[in-house]
Formats: structure tokens, sequence, C-alpha cells
């Protein structure tokens, strides 16, 4: 069993609070544990420069971290002048993993801004980021269709993500702080609602990991998704009604 | 009366939560009205180079926007490789107000990071960081004296600060988004405990004021101030027990 | 009576000299004792993005320090790639006080660039900034009026600016730096040729300042501002002439 | 087949250039068929802050594309004041993958300065970086052997890496670029000697992939690096002799 | 007779490699005995800002060291955020020398740029970079010229560079980096192929250096100069044959 | 005869204003025509990082250029976040100039900060800053020796500089913006007071020179640079009593 008393393939609690803000159109706190990411959705009505004239929106991700979020106080990238190497690692995560549900086609030259603001950090919050996302975006497709609804709906299917690690005992999922700082390999899985990959990404820098323990890892990783997926299900309820599964 | 609904010497409702997030030892979300910032007080035990070896401390604030915070969205500081120029008006202004009611030399060589993170934007964000932050640090300090007692306790007394303004009806208390753009003249009224001004900046941009009008502004941010130190003193309570007034 | 044999409420010798430089329409060197500011005012036939269209001017200031001006050498900004914190807030300062007196709209679209060099500093450079630019913008607008008459004269009124403070014999106006360094308030005051704010800026970092010290403070700040007007309607004489008082 | 006559399981032809440079200790021009990228690493004898006194040694890396390497001339960061988003995800992923085959204590409080720069771009070139990184590191840690020898080899295996992607006809091991541009599914695969996994990164951006297509895109990544493996002991020969495999 | 066996009027043993890569339309590794430069030339069907509308092309250069071409490795650019001051020196000197064999209006409204990476560095880095980029630019011409042939041939001569510089026994051509290191005296010469003069640098931080003296560098210069575009005349045979001499 | 009346091998009329700002040890305002630099030399006692423990001291310089110095605004360095080409090429001119004339041991480990700062700007702006900053640093040293004079007087000899160009009629004298903008080939001569040349910098970007045009060049040149010699004896006077000439 772990410090916190969880089995090895259960999640923390996850909490989701939709209209956190009030100017986003989507806006969600998502909690897992004590990882506390501010996600959000604003829709703007134009296009990079790479797309002016193409027909197709864009959706991009930007992740920071507050300096109060994490135990020793961060430097906000401003005062050094260059992104954080790793929050530039996660946003452009974020960004694939969403736009991988997206129809590009059907969004129209519009941009959505994600936006996900660490405000306490606790482990896992690139995977968090990714599932307050998922759902923040939903909300703001959805206010937009309110107005002028969409011809075809651009959003596919649904994305989460989780993490999962090998532990002195074994393969365990979604990783806290202190599990993720001990942890010898460690992975993201982020998945559609098929349970298809959408991205995977494993690191074993303090040691390697065999072809049996990425098996392990794996299935931890499924039913972490599947758990989340069911938790987002059941937060957007009839919202979720626009996509065609 | 205002449109919504308040009298012209009436705050919009103040809330203080304590302990927001975990990470840092003093952690206030403040609200006025629909204004929400995250003010959070960080102690490190180093100073800045220009007070190495004096044997006193310093206070420094930064002030940001989260990018979701306001109607249209902003753009980080990093994606435009320079700090806002509002911003840092503001965080000096922030970082002054609560050294002038600090005793450096009592906090010894220590730096009290004060950051204001504004996750809804609705008018008055830089007063309610300094109101906010104020509480902020009194935990932060607090939480210090607990661990290491300070012989003189840093803090001589309280600060908090409010807006006020000139409008189409006359001068009017704690302005709202809507309020502060249709404003001819604004002013920031910061004050310590004993009603003494620590900071006054008023602008008339739009028209100048006369010394009339300067004295009624006056008087709504004296009421203001004293509004919402008394909040200030119920959210504290014993908290405040160390300051000697 | 002063350090340098002033009374309380005598400025520094004032100096202007107009057509300083020959390449800006509007060039004075300001000197207010030792503090010489040269003062630029420069017309460009476009505006920024935000104004494109809407058939209305601006007026935008810059403000820097030569770095030989200061008793220790003063770094460049662009050696720190960040433009210092003091200088951005008193750019702000100068634009929004000069633009307190213009019709943006009889300026058409174009944009007034007031540039403020500090040659040599000794105290109040930033009120003796606001005061050579007005003079350097009545030039600037003047020589375009030449060319080109406005239909409705841009400028509505004069602005000037001058410091005051609280030493320990009492309140003294027109700091130098010897004084500013060792004061307990400071407060700039910005005035229009009525005798009404433009703008406030009080700080008592060192010590609060209460209400009948401001009371004080205003008086010397519109005895002061009042002696720079003179001075400055002396220096333009009938330049001033397309002002409408 | 495809479309450059190779098998679906077959790398492109692989040539490395020891020595290519004469100032770096370790210096390899890696070609993956028209893809050429210089590696290099250099030994400083001083470790990042973080590091000091703790007898622990580094391995840094940094990835670039000259402007000249694609087919459309790429911007230098330097002109964008911004590293390139995906080029701070690369040189992540060479520095992470390089230091798991190392044991830092051993190689004392040292710096390896790992350089990979395109020279050439055709697909791939992240994964040519770490292998070819791989055999400047030998290169350059042997220099250093032959000086002062260590008294344990800081090298404790191999490391290599490979793409495989999921294409009209299947999966298919190596990738060049036009394969790439229309590849659904791609994945980067890095082993170590014993076909352990190092670092698994798959991304479906395109279209997600199922465990099915997961398991085939595995084995072809697996007989992929074995192939460059044998390839690297045989360019390396004796010198991969202070390795303990 | 000098360290490595030359005559004080001798270049060291020059090498160029057309098409060294393959995606820019002129790309040459230009060797002078251990100084390895790459030189490309892309054509790009636009033109900077300041040349809109006039019919006008542009030539301009960017010189760039590898970290690793350096005996002590070279931090990147970007790592200080700033371009290095010798870099921007350098470049700016190719871009004037090869505009100065250039007819802009033949060019049409194209940017050719140069873009010369050192990849190892020896002495006279800066004097090969504008030799091997002369070849780089007939190259991208030609390439040009092929597919939409001119109607006047944009280049109208030759240009090449040599150093030359004063020793402890007298002037010496073409110094390598331990040459240069100890020379008191140097100077690079840019001459077309009339053996006019294009650009003379001559630096006398050392020590300053009399006319006589200055006769006889520049004597050395023009040898050197002729030598290499005698090299050049034979690397490009007929491709030389649009322009006319 | 030249449009403004001078002879070919005529200066400009020349001024130096000794003492011009008071903070600075050297400062003096150099005005040839209409270009006018504030030359200003400040004595800091340390070393950069290169030279510690060296025992030698540093020269370094900046230049820039004030926005309102040229006739149509030059925008400030940090607005780009870039140091200016022009700027950072001029400033290493000054720099390398001025060390020439310097015994850096006997100086000590100190650094002198020139500063150039151009008011306004009429051709030969680089050159007047040499011959500027070169008075400026005698009155810099000269301000260090009566505190704590020198063992042995690190100035060993004087600098100056002047620019010379081919115009349609012929080799001229010290050019004007006018004269400036219209030559064919222009040339920096940087002497000392032997006349021997320190740095030469022709540039024939227009058209090439020939061997007879470079002889009238530099005949032209040091017959400038006497005549800048001896204005600069007569203003300095005894005190350039302890150089040895």
């Amino acid at each position: 069993m772990r410090f916190d008393g969880r089995k090895s393939d259960e999640t923390r609690q996850i909490k989701m609070t939709r209209g956190f803000t009030k100017h986003a159109q989507g806006s969600v706190l998502i909690e897992m544990g004590d990882t506390k990411v501010l996600c959000t959705a604003m829709v703007e009505e134009k296009v990079p420069m790479f797309l002016k004239g193409s027909g197709k929106g864009w959706v991009t991700a930007e992740y920071a971290m507050l300096p109060s979020s994490t135990q020793t106080r961060k430097n906000r990238d401003i005062a050094k002048l260059r992104l954080d190497g790793r929050s530039t690692e996660i946003q452009r995560l974020i960004g694939r993993s969403l736009r991988s549900v997206m129809n590009l086609e059907a969004l129209g030259e519009r941009t959505v801004w994600i936006d996900c603001d660490v405000i306490q950090a606790d482990g896992g919050t690139r995977c968090a980021s990714i599932t307050g996302a998922f759902v923040a975006l939903v909300d703001a497709l959805n206010a937009v269709d309110k107005l002028t609804p969409f011809e075809t709906y651009p959003l596919q299917g649904m994305v989460s993500a989780v993490s999962v690690g090998i532990h002195e005992e074994g393969a365990i999922l979604d990783l806290n702080y202190v599990e993720d700082s001990s942890c010898m390999v460690d992975m993201n899985v982020i998945m559609n609602h098929k349970g298809e990959y959408i991205e995977l990404q494993g690191t074993g820098e303090e040691r390697p990991f065999t072809a049996k323990e990425l098996t392990a890892l794996l299935a931890l990783g499924e039913k972490g998704n599947m758990d989340l997926q069911n938790f987002v299900k059941e937060t957007l309820g009839s919202d979720l009604g626009r996509i065609e599964f």
C-alpha cells in the first residue's frame, strides 16, 4: 500500500470546478489530490499567419506554474527572459494532445487559446492540465456553438492523461510529488475514449525499463484514463452530446 | 445609486480565504466583488546583493495577471519578452506599501517574496493586491515567528488600499471595471491603521480635478480603508497580536 | 534655511534652452539647478495600431538616464535587456501628464514622440521632464501648425510638475538629490494652468504622512507650479498664443 | 516497398566520421541517409552551481539546426531572441538519454557539453543526434581517461535511438523527411545495449494508435536499435573496452 | 620561415567543396588550412520592408561559430540572449563585401541569405567566409538563372578576402590562429578582380603601424587575393561565364 | 569647393567643452560642425572577470545615439531588445582605439568606462567619439592621479580619428551627413601622435577604390588627424604633461 493509503492502481481524488472564472468561455479548476491547475479555453476569431485563408483553425496551449505553486518559490519566466524548458515541453504536449481530437476544418478560422496555470503543484501537473483543458475546451466550443452553431462539431472524441511509474514495490498509478521524486521510471499516458494512444512519453533516466515493465505501466495507464474519462463524462453530462462517439 | 446597487461610499463585498494554497507560508485569495487575486508571501533566508551583511531584510513584490483573467486574453509577458509597463508600476507600488509598515532590521537578513497573481480582474486589482498581500505577510511572518521567534516583531502596523474615483454623479468608492472605465479621475489611497497616508496616486488623464474634489476623494478613501481594515482585523483576529499598535 | 540657501518654498534656478538640437521639431534643455534633461518632441505622421482609422492621435513618452548622468555609472537598459522599473514608471507618468492637456482628435492621426534624456541628475528629474517636455511639445505643435495649420489647436492648456517633500524641518519645495535622499515623504504634484491637479503621487515609504502634512505639501506644490508656469509663459511668450485659456 | 527501395524494417545507410573536427575531444559526423548531424562532446573541469561540492558530474546537451539545413531557411534562434520550442524538447531528450547510461559520481566534478548541430536535415535528426552523441561521448571520455584515468569508468552501457512510424502501408523503420511528413503516427525509441527502454516518445497527432500498432512499432524500434548498436560496436571497436557490459 | 613551413607570402592550402549540403542553392565548404567554414546562399522571393516596391533586391549575411569550433567551447548567442559583438562586426563586413559586386536592381525583389557557419576555427574565419560565400553566391544565382534567366546578370565581378599581419619577423600572409594571436598588427584586405579595394580593416591594438608597414601589408594582401581568385576561377570554371569582366 | 564652403582638406569647426557634466571624472562635449557627442570617462575600482588578479586594468566603450539625434527618430535599443549592429561595430572600434595608447598594467585593476552618447548627428560621429573620448580619458586619469598618483602614467600617447571619403569631385576630409550620404568610398583613419596608424577602416560599398585613391585618402587622413591633435593639445595644455611623448 502507498503512503497515502491508495492502492497501486488507484488515482487520487479528482475534483473539477467548471466556470471557476468568468471571462474565459471555458474555465475549469481541476484538482488531482493536492495538485490544482486552472485550465481555461478562450476562442479568438482569427488564426496564426500560417493558417490565414486556409479555412482551418488552431488550438494552442500555454502552461506555467505560479511562483508560489511549488515548495521553493519558482522564479517567473520573465525574470529570466526565457521560457522554462520544462514548460516548453509540457505546453507542446498539451497542444498536440488536444489537437488530436479536433477537426480543425470544422473549427473554422478560429484559435482556441488553452491556458494551464498551476495554482498548486503536487505531481502530475501536465496530465491534470490535459484532462482539465479538455473539459474547458468542451465548454468553450459549446459556448461558441450556442451563438453560431457549428455545421460539423469540431470535437471528435475525448482525451485524458495520467502518469504511471515504477516504484520500489512495482508499478503505480497517478504519482504525487513524493512518489514522483522517488520513482525510477515514469511515463505519461494520453488516451482517447476508445482506449487508443494519443501520446506516450516514458522516461527511464534513473534506470531503463523492460518490455515487461512497459506492459504493466500501459495497463495501469489504461485503467487510470478510463477512470478519468468516467469522471469527465459524469461532470460534463449532456454537454458531451455533440461529440459523435 | 450605482449600477450594482451600492451607495457611493460602499465597498464591494469582501472575502478573504487564508491558506488558499499550501506551499507559501502566507496564501490568501482576496475577492472584492468579482475581482480575485491570489496573494502569497514566501520567506527566503537570504537577501539581495545590496543588503548582504547589513543585518536588514527586504520585502519585494511581483504582480501579474493570468492570461484568462481579463475579458480579452492578455498575452503573457514572456511572449513579448518584456514585463508589462502597468505591472511594473503596480508591483513597485505594492512593494513600497508593504515595506512602509515593516521594520526591516527586525526582519533580519531575509527576503519576503510577495506574489500577487490576478485570477479574475474586475477593477481595483492593485488595491486588492495590497490589502490581500498584507494578510499573507502577517501569516508568513507568524509562521517564521513560530519556528524562530523574532526579538522585535517586524510588522509595525497595518496597511490597506482602496480606489476612489469621480463619476458623472460624483465621487465613488471602490470602482469595479465598468465604473473604472467610465471614470474621469481615479485615485488609489493607501493608508495605515492610524488613517495616515502611505501612498496617494491620483490621475486625471480624462480631466483634471480640483482641490475640492480631492477632498471628497480623500474622505471616501479614508472611509473605505477603515472598512477594509475592520474586515482584516476580524479575519486575522488574534494573529494580529504581535503588532504593537 | 536649506543647505543651498533656498527658502522652503523656493525652486532651484530654472533655465530652458529651446532649439538645443536641430532635428527634433521641439528640443528643450531644461535645467533645474544641477538637474539637466534634454526634452524633445518629434511628430510622426502615423499612429499606433490601436488608433488606426480612429482619426485620433497619440502622445507617448520615453525617459532614460545617460550612464554618466548619475554619481555612480548607471548601466544602460540594453545591457540588462530590460527597461528599468523606475524609468517605466516615470515615462508612463510623463505620457499621461502631457496627454491630459491634449485634444487628441484635433491632433489627427499623428504620434508625438516625447524623449526625456537625463544629461545630469540632481533630484527631480521626472518633474523637470514633464515641464521641459511641455515646452518641447508646444514648439513641435507650432512647427506642424506652420506647415499645415490645425483646424482646432490640439493643446488645451499648460502642464507643469514639481516635487515637494517633508524634511526634518518641515515641508520643502523642489528637492535636490541630497534633500531627496534624506526626505521622509516625497510627492510629485502635476498641475494645469488653472491650478487643478493632473496627477498626484505621494510616497511615504520612510514614514506615513498625515492629512495636515498633505495640506502643507499641496500648498507648496501649487506655489511651485505657479512659479514654473510663469517661467514657461515668459519663455514661450507669444508661442503660447494658440492655446485658448 | 518504400520509395527509396528500403524494406519496412531497414534503416537508411549509416555513416559515422569520428574526429570530424579537431577541438572537441569527441567529434562525430553521423549520417543517416541524407540526414547529417555534427555531434561533439567537450569536457569542462567544472559543474553547474547545483552540483558544486557534490562530487558528481553532469552531461548536458544542446541541439540546433543550421539555417541552411532545411528546405526553407530556418531563422536563427538569436534572431527571434528565443530558443525554438522543438529544439528545447529535443535537447532535453538528448541530455536525459545520455545521462541514463552515465555514472555521474564516477565522472567527478566535470561537465560534458554535448552539441548536436544539424548540417543537413532529412528526418530523424533527434535520433541521429542521440546515437552520434553517444559515440562522441565515448571518444571524449576516453580522451580524459588517457590523461587522468578514471577509477570507475563513468559509462555503464550503450544508448541508441531510432524513429518508427505508421505509414499507409503499415509500420516502418527510420523515417526520412518525406515519410515523416506523411506519417500518421511516429515514435522515437531510445534503447540501451540490453534492449531495455531508456525513453519512449510516441505521438498520434494525426490519428491515435492502438495497442497492437504499438507492439509493431516497438518491435521495429528494437530491430533498428540493435542494427545501430552493431554499427556503433564496429565503429568503436576496442574503444568500447572500458564499459562493463 | 614560418612554423608550418610556409613562406611569408604563401596562403595555407585552400579547398572548396561545392554542393556540400543539398537544400541551399549555393553551399560551399571552404577550408583554409584547418579553418573550415560552411558558406551557403539561399534565395528568397521577397525583400526586407525598406525595399518593398523598389524593384531592388538585397544580400544579407549572418556569421556564427559552432560551439565546438573553438578550442574552448563557445556559448551559443541564444544562451546569452545577445548576438556576439565580434559576430555582428563580421557579418556586417561579409554583407557589405558581397553587395559591392552586386547589381541589386538586376537581382530584382529577392533576398539572398548568406550564412557562414564556422565548423572549425584556426584563424582567418572572416576572410574565408567572404571568399567562400562568393562562390556560394555564384552557385545560387546560377540556380535562379537556370529557372528564370536574369535579363542583366546581377554579379558584376569577383570578391575575395585575405588576412595579413605583422609578426616579429615581418609581414606575413594568411595568418593561422597561433600567428594571429601573436601578431602585433593585423589587417583584412578585401579585393575585387581588378585588384581594387572593396574594404580595408587594419587594427594596431598591440602597437601602431607605419605607412611603410602598411605598404608591405597591402602588397601581401594583393598577392593573397590574386592567389585566391585564381583558385576560385579554377573551381568555378565556366560557371563564372555570365559575369562581364 | 564644398557646399559649406570648406576646402577639400579642411575639417569642420571643432569645439570641445570639458567638464560638460559633473558626475563623470572626464566629461567632454565635442562638436565637429553640427555633430555633437557627449564623451565621458568614469573610473571604477574593479575589472571584468577575465582580468581579476592579473594586475591589469581595462578600458571599455559604449556608443549610442539619442532617439532625437537623427533626422528621423531612432528607436532605442531596448525597444528592440537588441543592441544596434552599427553601434556594436562603433563601440568596439572606440574601445580598441583608446586601449592602443594605454598601458593597462600601469592603470592597475581599474576599469575606465567610456560613454559616447550622440546628442546631434551630422556625420562623423564615430570619429568625433574617439577624439572626444581621448580628452575625457585624459581628464579622468588625471583626476585619479591627483588622488592616488600613478607610478607609471597609464597613457602613452595621443589618439584621434577623422573620416575621409571620395566624392564626385575627389577626396575630401571630415564628411558631414550630406557628403557622407553621397560618398562612393569612405574611410576612418585613426592615428597616434607620431602619425602612425592605430586603425584603418575603408569601405567601398558603392564602388571599389584604387591604390592611388587610397594614397590620397591616407594623406587627407593624416592632415586631418594632425589638425585635430593640435586642437587637442591646445585644449588640454599642461594636462597632457604626464604623457611621455
